[in-house]
């Protein structure tokens, strides 16, 4: 496929919605789709396959400790194998939305506590990886992290990431909010330009890190997400 | 297979347990598995699948209304779309561990109150129907209700069963009971070869209903269950 | 008090916005908090205390069938014992806010579909009743309905409400919508001034039927809630 | 009351049974009682507060962290104040089925990984402290721990508590396993009786350490629970 664009989707629940899906789905390649256990529902999921599926969008996983309330948010002490089996669960209850909409499983991101655990504790890397190879689709990752170090090492494929939307610091760390505020379209465009053409990233610091980027994420949350994703994929199609 | 004895199975959830599953894998030869909405959780699934798998017993998912309080025993009232979403979420879940397994998913069979509903009521068995045509999987079901009547209307594989510690009324309705009562081994055995023989069941009036089987069920909650199942199983194999 | 204005308050979920309670407060004298089971999460039934406090606007429980994905407006066949633990226990926890606020439990009023099946149910009706003599505080309900013959019965304290923002058939049933459209002010104010000056109120038929209200509904999901509820309170003060 | 013997309770959830609460009722002085965030439901809570009503049990809380598939024993990264919230809940919920029987709240034990987290967290202990302050009911907790700081610093009340059924290491620690063995009975009562007497404890490694104990905890999963309770409760008597 080239670099993609992925973008965090189905995350409403219920009556609530969140972020506007319908209209990102245009500017994206491939979506991470919540599985239920941090956002969204049965119902949601399966709108979400359709609509992905109307764009051309490839879908993955985007599975989740299970926090609803704290929207996945919170890290949860979990053993290895409860883990696992708790992302082959969300991975799977997606996969059936896959199977009926006749679609393959493009990838599996794991989702906010969970993604950040995995850079910090190897089981939970481990239970990532675990799961992964259960359904044979590459992961989507943060290179230079402990995430890498495991994928790498058991021989788990997967995509490394750049954050368009977010701030790296001097140690190459993303620096992580709650809430996502309006980005300048340009400045995100110039700062995937530069990864891709150099392999470099700009830090908050002003200084330059090390940067590969086999995709590139946006925010579906972010005010302006639309804009910022119709940016960033001009700014990848001229990189190509 | 030709008759099959099938046992709801996988019903712990967290520290609990619910049934003697090893006991009873044995004397079974199909699994319906518990999808995590009226009990089971992902830990408990994967090792109900593993269990299954270690004594050559099929595995096919039994999903519930979301009511894991009510051990899926409520009824609820669902639109048949957001009902068919909520099973294929919970039977894609079980097929991640089938996958992991490398087993294919048997068949389906909705537990307790969904089972009940898809006899009164058009669109729930409509639902159901709409799931299990994703996955290609027969249902099990009982024959002369309008289960029966919205599968065969639409060409949805079915398997017929009977169930081998339950009564059934003159009218050929099953007086399905909270908490199961021990039954005589033997008795549930002459009942089981007499619907094989003859294709009749002895109704708790005395009188006699036609009844078809393709598969017994037998209840792993009934305090007797590994003796009935055992009993069970033997008079299925002297009437093959 | 007099004639009141009540919304439902505290409806989001999460990171889930529902209703602008902020926008609302100012126009309302009675709030019905959601209680976690159909919306709401303990920071979310906090906060919303606060905010009522803030504008000394009095806290009723606003409980529900236990159903967060449906926001509980699908129905559930629960017993009355259940079922009035069920109200108890949301009751008692929002109760918990109200004793950390110093504020007293003002009254109850079921939610969707509870709401509705105590219109149909004598045990549903009964389960209310039986919760709300707990707390000692009164119902909300719908005149010339089973709710309100079940707790005049019995002696349970109620006040009778008027929809200024939704229709009613000629038999007196008020015509529930899932979502609700934008509705006139000036026609919502005259609606209710009628039925507090004349006691009747205007069919959708056109016709008129006899309506009492201790006080008046207003949802928080109409498009216009605030322009609404304004206007609302306005003709309630004329009236009085 | 003097020393008491505590113990928790409805532990239970939907059909599950957990522990035999009405065996160990005649043997216990105070109950902590699940509150539906690890185990129990609205329905299990109304039972179990009734059960102790009839022996004459004092009823406390006993709430978690919300992690039903965990039983509460997955430490799970919450803020103060949505912990507080979180807990605030739980208690208000169990109040409810208190103010129904007409009981006080007599004191708050918090729940497994919570328990554990408020002797590593100065935020957790104070978030429970703060829901402790809306009920102005006593926190059962550790000695010598930072609990017992926070607590003490804020002027909590709080009563200190020794495990008769569980081991301490050289440094005071606790030393919590998932499952609780069969203990003997005579050498828990002798336990007890030498922290009464002595205040002091033996540890794993036979040394002696400072114990005081307001409260002597017996674990309702223990396989000898009763007989453990029965033998702890003469030694506290023999002790008085």
């Amino acid at each position: 496929m080239g670099v993609t664009i992925n973008c965090d989707m189905g995350e409403g629940f219920s009556l609530y919605q969140c972020g506007d899906d319908a209209g990102l789905m245009p500017h994206v390649d491939i979506a991470n789709v919540a599985c239920g256990f941090h956002a969204s529902d049965p119902s949601v999921m399966r709108a979400t396959v359709a609509l992905a599926a109307e764009h051309g969008v490839a879908v993955g996983a985007h599975p989740s400790f299970p926090d609803r309330q704290g929207f996945g948010r919170r890290e949860m002490a979990m053993e290895r194998d409860e883990l696992a089996a708790c992302l082959i669960y969300q991975i799977g209850a997606l996969k059936g939305f896959l199977d009926a909409a006749k679609l393959p499983l493009n990838h599996i991101k794991p989702h906010g506590a969970l993604y950040g655990a995995a850079m910090r504790h190897e089981h939970v890397a481990n239970a990532i990886a675990d799961a992964a190879e259960v359904f044979g689709a590459p992961l989507l990752c943060m290179r230079g992290t402990l995430q890498e170090e495991v994928y790498s090492a058991r021989g788990v494929p997967f995509l490394a990431e750049y954050y368009a939307d977010l701030d790296y610091d001097g140690a190459g760390k993303l620096i992580i909010t709650r809430k996502h505020d309006a980005r300048d379209p340009d400045e995100a465009a110039r700062r995937v330009k530069r990864v891709l053409a150099e392999n470099k990233a700009t830090t908050i610091e002003g200084t330059l890190i090390d940067m590969r980027a086999d995709t590139i994420c946006v925010h579906s949350d972010t005010p302006n997400a639309v804009e910022l994703a119709s940016a960033v994929r001009q700014a990848v199609r001229e990189a190509a």
